[in-house]
């Protein structure tokens, strides 16, 4: 599938390079000189050599078969490269050009035009009025933003595709500061050739992706997509935040990416039967993607929660409540173990108060106790390391539960720079920590809800 | 009044001093030799000196007149400690000792029995089963958590109250990470004797303090608290979150601060009607404080949206809808001004999508054109630090708007360290900021409710 060639291409053209810092084609041949391991070629006619790199006049002039180009040209002179790239057979175009569909009816000719040169040839075209493509494992990065003001995440299982960039490079930034890992990001703009079904159609045989996260306006061709969706989420979970929900968010949309954002209604329905677990915000993208990356999926909704907090487990309680799930009730053999633990004046109920004078020890004594209970689906273990006993310890003995148990497990840790550090150092081992316990059941909500639409599609 | 002392005393005796590091009395007289401008005093029979201080025998060997005194002494003994310091004339005494009325049957008689020592006396009692007093000016502080995993933020306008010490705590951390700043923060516990209703009234009087927020699983007296609430709203905005809303948040808050939390309908209605502002989650009682404690209330939920990132001003748009405000229509000036500085393929409409090439001049200049506009009562800022031509300066930008502008201002920055630190110095200022736009859109949603209420009751 010539697809491929936009994540592991032997070599890529930068067509627009440019020797001036700040500019477009300056950038992406940085980034991809730092982290691309294949061959780089730069096409700029008014220039010898970038960044080390010989430049040619045109794709043409590469004397080796060109696998893929970005092509970062003014509007006006960017559908010519394209077409030459067409010409030379390359595989794969990313066009980051702003100026087409989205931006009047100039543009809208010229995305016209842009789709007639590619339209039965052996070129896929990814964009325009994009980012492109950022690839953990192949180091390809068209993102032509400057290191320094972007961080890079580390190599994970999630899958990011966004129809804005700007949302989506974001994000990528926002998982690199917390440590939340992931495997690919596709910012695909106008999808004027290339749709987001494609790229999760890709993303379905994606050994490296366990989980997709899609921030989407509107779809290229929504029945397509539903159908494409619904097939592919039985494998690997899909969250997706659908913006362009109501009248301004939809008119917003159309002059972003030129996208009719459709009826918010059908969307909706179409996800709930598709088993896309559907984020209404941003954090919550996150939250639900990392969660259904890396752990099971419920079926009966029954939470644990273990907190050295008391103010915490009533939050928590709360928040089951309101979100259709229940807090499970502890066998009673559970009980008689945690009682053991615990100092004798604690209740032993669920949520489980350790008590603020609570040590790792304390803490893991009880999580064993509850690994095994058969009416438990999920822990959600709340841990303030901010105490004098609670020591870090803590992590590794979370990590071992997260390990051994067949449950479901959040993890949640409330603080500062101290606390942000071991929360860091979690997300970075796969383990799913939340802020505060309301994004943490909310998150278990998420597998709940895909853990059942599963199990009727059995 | 007596109260006053638990925030400005001359002295503080800490009964229970110890030299063991990680013990409460320990800590807690390190905290204060650190922080606090007055003179301490450690009472331990077993020691001759503790951290440098002489050690009294008990509070009757101190030759002066002690004015708070903090119990940190196993409950068995807190009491008796308790009675020396009545008998001694001491106006304040926290006793941070659990064991009371949450701990069953024994705790209660306890309980009790410290009531009784104080009733009719010139003594004030805080807690017991709290953390305390932590207080940015006088340098109070008898949070007994370890320097190093837990920081204490910068000054602020913001006093925090909270029924749960781990709670409190743990949101102070959180604030001091993200450049909050607080005035006063009191972990009441078990409220034995003073109530939040009565710290309400101090911190309504606290010059230091002009937005309150408040953790609260159950009122000591519901009448008296929404009758204070009410009146004191109107000079001050108070944020609460009120946890124990269903049956088992209610019986997690009963085993956790003995509090009888009430029926959840009968708190909202009357926080409605007093002008209190609930927060539905803990990111929620941070976000509503701060930009009530910062900004003008709303009075007509009308809002202008500027961005350089285009996806953001679809999910603003549909924020706003969902949040039954709306989003202003620009007066023709305004949008005229605007169109003077876009590209003129830009479309000029509200969101106002400045473009991802906008550099801070951009920006300043549409933030400009906005300022005047009697339309809008609301501006949301978001700003996307990553791209390359959006320098530094932006920040400087924001806050020169914010302080010319009668327009409510909350800015947004999604993203990593870079993003980070920025949003830090601008928390730093006071100047709220929200790392994602449904947050802030939720906070001015806050503003806009207070502004409401506020305007009915005039």
């Amino acid at each position: 599938m010539s697809i491929d060639k936009f994540f592991n291409p032997e070599n890529i053209a930068v067509i627009g390079a440019s020797r001036s810092k700040g500019s477009i084609g300056y950038s992406i041949l940085k980034n991809l000189k730092e982290s691309f391991k294949g061959e780089l070629f730069a096409v700029n006619p008014n220039a010898e050599e970038i960044l080390g790199y010989k430049s040619y006049g045109s794709v043409k002039d590469i004397p080796e078969q060109v696998e893929q180009a970005v092509v970062a040209l003014p509007p006006k002179i960017a559908n010519k490269a394209v077409e030459q790239c067409v010409e030379e057979g390359v595989s794969a175009v990313t066009v980051v050009t702003a100026g087409y569909k989205e931006a009047g009816e100039e543009g809208r000719k010229r995305e016209e035009e842009l789709k007639e040169i590619v339209k039965d040839t052996d070129t896929d075209l990814l964009g325009p009025n994009c980012l492109g493509i950022w690839d953990a494992y192949s180091g390809v990065d068209t993102l032509f933003l400057p290191t320094g003001k972007i961080q890079k995440p580390d190599k994970g299982d999630i899958a990011l595709i966004s129809q804005s960039g700007s949302v989506g490079s974001s994000l990528l930034d926002v998982g690199a500061e917390k440590g939340i890992g992931f495997s690919r990001f596709v910012s695909y703009g106008n999808q004027a050739v290339l749709s987001e079904t494609d790229i999760l159609e890709w993303l379905a045989e994606d050994s490296q992706t366990s989980a997709i996260a899609v921030y989407m306006e509107g779809a290229k061709n929504a029945r397509r997509f539903y159908k494409k969706a619904k097939e592919l989420s039985l494998d690997k979970p899909i969250t997706l935040l659908k913006a362009g929900k109501f009248k301004s968010g939809m008119e917003a949309a159309s002059s972003h990416t030129g996208s009719l954002a459709g009826s918010y209604q059908v969307y909706n329905g179409a996800f709930k039967q598709a088993g896309v677990v559907e984020a209404k915000t941003i954090e919550e993208l996150f939250d639900l993607s990392k969660i259904l990356a890396y752990q099971e999926p419920m079926e009966k909704g029954k939470i644990a929660v273990v907190t050295n907090g008391g103010g915490y487990g009533v939050i928590s309680s709360d928040a089951v409540e309101s979100r259709d799930m229940e807090l499970a009730n502890l066998a009673p053999v559970t009980i008689k173990k945690i009682k053991e633990v615990l100092p004798n004046f604690a209740n032993v109920t669920n949520p489980v108060d350790i008590v603020g004078d609570a040590d790792s020890e304390r803490y893991r004594k009880v999580l064993e106790a509850i690994e095994e209970d058969p009416e438990v689906d999920a822990v959600l273990a709340i841990t303030l390391l901010q105490t004098a006993p609670m020591e870090p310890k803590i992590v590794e003995y979370l990590e071992e539960f997260n390990e051994n148990t067949d449950q479901a497990v959040a993890g949640c840790m409330v603080g500062g720079k101290y606390t942000s550090r071991h929360m860091k150092k979690m997300e970075s081992s796969n383990f799913p920590v939340f802020p505060n316990p309301e994004r943490a059941i909310r998150a278990l909500e998420g597998l709940f809800q895909y853990g059942t639409w599963k199990s009727d599609r059995r």
